[in-house]
């Protein structure tokens, strides 16, 4: 049976004490999110680092996304998308923090396909 | 290095003469695509029945999902999600005929997480 259809913009976590991540869909091979911020980024300093390869989707909001080695954080808005490989060290400088920006996130394994 | 940065709601294919499919990125196990919409429907008496599970997002417009089974379609509109496990059998009854219908498909392999 199919799932119940599930408004992802409705009811929005307030999420002021920190990102809110819930896992939509999920199998040993991927995993589908939706991140809820609402004014965080990553520490100052650190980086996510992550094994499997990452697709994000901005839904609402804003957010600046900062690759290592890049000259600056570049603005995503809703309906912006990247592929963050695996392996590719990269933090979010910022999120809105007069909205909630809600990210839709994809990881999958790196196997690329032959 | 990552991807550059588009947006999938921007500069959308009329659409008129069918269903425009891209991927948007993919692998072995999961294939992420954008479908856009203007008014196309699956063939009556038509089913999908996929081998693979989909997960998808309508990010602008409205569509009717039918299960096979179910009394009537589902309206989906922005933000609205489910799960189709694969071999449940579905068909998209309308789009909506005045805008573009912009969905988010993630398709990826049916095993489940143990």
């Amino acid at each position: 049976m199919p799932s119940e259809i599930r408004n992802i913009l409705a009811d929005l976590p307030p999420a002021l004490s920190g990102e809110v991540v819930d896992t939509l869909a999920e199998s040993d091979s991927v995993r589908i999110e939706r991140i809820v911020s609402n004014g965080q980024a990553t520490p100052q300093g650190e980086w996510y680092d992550q094994e499997r390869n990452e697709w994000v989707l901005v839904l609402a909001g804003s957010a600046g996304l900062l690759f290592e080695g890049a000259k600056g954080p570049q603005r995503l808005v809703a309906g912006d998308c990247a592929l963050i490989p695996a392996g590719c060290r990269h933090r979010v400088d910022w999120t809105d923090p007069s909205v909630k920006t809600v990210w839709l996130a994809v990881h999958f394994a790196a196997k690329p396909k032959p």
